[in-house]
């Protein structure tokens, strides 16, 4: 992509009110614009970075056997008003509307906004699990949902509307449930590797409602983090100071002296529902006795848009972004100094050459200072910057820059593609 | 994919209160569950020929220059306050919800669902658009639009939720926009083309607002739809009946005699947008004498999940559904009769074989009657199906069909591959 071509102008300042770190990168960069506390746009460079972080959830939850399906934002009272979790008081983030009633406009029957997609993909489910030889099933979206938080002040870390995927579960028993479970819990940490975080996320044991021990997060460390953790370090695992106890670190045979408080932020949790919704909601099957059961269930969530915010936090230093590979919307920033016609030509041909070896370059082919386009490259965080100049075209080179270092290197022209190949 | 690990189950009755025929079959087939009037859940086979309708879009968005973004759906009122599209009476389909207060949760001010994003990108704009270097932008989104509809009884062709292509063009002057909004017109009828709907689509003529003559709609004839047209053939337009007059008629040299009177539905439109946001709001840029100017817009939209009501509605036959090529969700429907050794071996070949030449492919492989799968494969509606039995292997062959002929052909064993390439 040429810079020219693409609607960006990165600033020097935040919005006055953008309290958080991520956010205010990520605004000054041109990734996201503010609509309102817990509201953001997704612009070109943004999208690609949050597409780039769905694509690598998507892979494997299909490696999993997922189905990937697509559920309404509008949800009807009838399946909440069964599961008993319409009421404001119970959940405590509707964002609630009317339809409109017909002729005249009258105000119609009352609707929410999903923030969670429990009782609708149980409904469904109805339709198509009745007997033992249809289970397991395994589905998942990337949606929206819709969260009336009272403070929204975290950028993407707390969003009042998001993206979120969500995986749900559906198995004949307890050990078929069991199974699966761990295999997501697998999957996760293969997600959380890939996108960079693997090192800082932490299996955290959490809180599992009124229908299980346990729920498990996926916690990674940093200090915005609004968790606060037990962290045991050897053992790669921790425990949400929300259900630590002494009965909790016996049961994970754990002792207190190993532990150490740190703040994480969730980027995702696996929680088995057991029967949950599947009771209320009426799903049951038939297994092959030709006995009646219910569902056990489970369900599975990460938000792209807080992993998005969460790397910003861990990885950016003050001179901007800093993105893992596997994220960055480009792997690398082409900064073409001077108009010359012998260093626009070698930038183009640069351009052209990094794109035919499907190495995505974001090719800054705008005529400004140096010391502007070298302050943008290091905003945008792009892994590599590669300048092409007079001076570094007399050794017949590149100069090449990691995002993380000082230190720069002359690659030779013919050298280009084999120095920022994998 | 097989059918024994998707979940899918077709259905020999729509549900008693879907009238629309498209609704009705989408449902039948296992493709969309309805959630309540007017709005729908996408299942797995619904994904994926909504993704292959939206790909094409997308392509065709980014070969004109169009650069991807995603805009949220909260909306807050400041923006349409100064449109002045914020009250009911101006948009008679807000649905309007409201934020926590904070503490105590009050409720705090009201905001809209997106129903439309003018308002939202040309306040972005304001950001990125200072001066006539910065234009033309072109700016999309596929995102969800929420419209609350008072009768919404056409299936997917009249939703209160549903996913939208729309397209932003901002440029500096009249000429300049008007090359962009024709190369968009090109660009649709390219779309619609690939979507198999290019002979029945019309460049319609309709009402352009206060601030054009005319805007344009691209209107598929089927019966079932909602608006009136005067179609004339021979010149491949029509006139929207809203706008039809002696004047209208003179305007584009047309006479009377020559029109048919048709029903069509909307599968897109454009329409010029002058300054009508750009001023209210402030987007105005520097031309090259130093002048502030307001940049001149557009806007341009497609409906994906329309765009698929409207080819269920035109291909659709007693049997079920009719996929084109491009948009069917995978192209073969392979059948495999009984359950032999040889059979089954054969049907197994068969199936790695085309998933590995990337011909998509649904494997019937559970134990059903022969009559079953074949109604399931015409319900489906993928463009071939392939047979596998003892019959068809004592002739060494498979027994190929299209979905829209009766006729069957013996294919060697070897020719499979062939037989179905492109």
């Amino acid at each position: 992509m040429r810079r020219s071509q693409i609607f960006l102008r990165t600033r020097k300042e935040a919005p006055a009110d953008e309290e958080a770190k991520n956010a205010q990168l990520l605004i000054r960069a041109g990734y996201i614009h503010k609509e309102m506390a817990g509201v953001y746009d997704y612009l070109p460079l943004g999208l690609i970075t949050l597409g780039k972080i769905m694509d690598i959830i998507r892979q494997v939850m299909n490696e999993i056997g997922g189905q990937e399906l697509f559920l309404s934002a509008l949800q009807p009272k009838e399946n909440w008003a069964r599961s008993g979790r319409w009421h404001d008081d119970v959940i405590d983030v509707w964002f609630k509307t009317r339809t409109h009633g017909g002729q005249g406009f009258h105000m119609g029957p009352e609707l929410g906004l999903s923030n969670t997609h429990e009782e609708a993909i149980t409904a469904i489910m109805k339709n198509f699990v009745h007997s033992y030889k249809d289970l397991p099933v395994y589905a998942y979206q990337f949606q929206t949902k819709f969260r009336n938080e009272p403070r929204s002040k975290s950028g993407l870390l707390r969003c009042r509307e998001f993206i979120m995927k969500d995986l749900y579960s559906f198995s004949r028993n307890d050990q078929e449930h069991q199974e699966f479970y761990e295999k997501v819990q697998a999957a996760y940490f293969k997600i959380f590797e890939r996108l960079g975080l693997g090192k800082e996320t932490y299996l955290t044991f959490a809180s599992g409602g009124s229908f299980s021990q346990f729920s498990h997060e996926f916690q990674t460390i940093t200090d915005v983090g609004e968790d606060t953790l037990l962290v045991h370090e050897s053992k790669k695992l921790a425990i949400n100071k929300e259900i630590y106890s002494g009965k909790v670190l016996k049961e994970l045979q754990i002792s207190k002296e190993e532990l150490i408080e740190k703040k994480g932020v969730e980027v995702g949790n696996i929680f088995p529902l057991g029967t949950r919704f599947s009771e209320p909601l009426g799903l049951n099957y038939t297994d092959e006795a030709g006995k009646l059961r219910p569902v056990i269930m489970g369900c599975y969530g990460i938000g792209p848009g807080r992993v998005m915010g969460t790397i910003v936090e861990h990885f950016a230093d003050d001179k901007g972004l800093v993105w893992p590979e596997n994220v960055a919307p480009f792997r690398v920033y082409l900064a073409r100094l001077g108009n010359s016609k012998t260093v626009v030509q070698a930038a183009d041909e640069a351009y052209a050459l990094l794109t035919q070896n499907a190495i995505g370059v974001l090719y800054d082919d705008r005529s400004v200072r140096p010391g502007e386009m070298f302050a943008d490259a290091d905003l945008l965080g792009l892994p590599k910057r590669v300048v092409i100049s007079e001076r570094t075209l007399q050794n017949s080179s590149f100069e090449l820059k990691s995002r993380e270092s000082d230190d720069t290197q002359l690659i030779k022209l013919d050298q280009l593609v084999q120095a920022l190949g994998d």
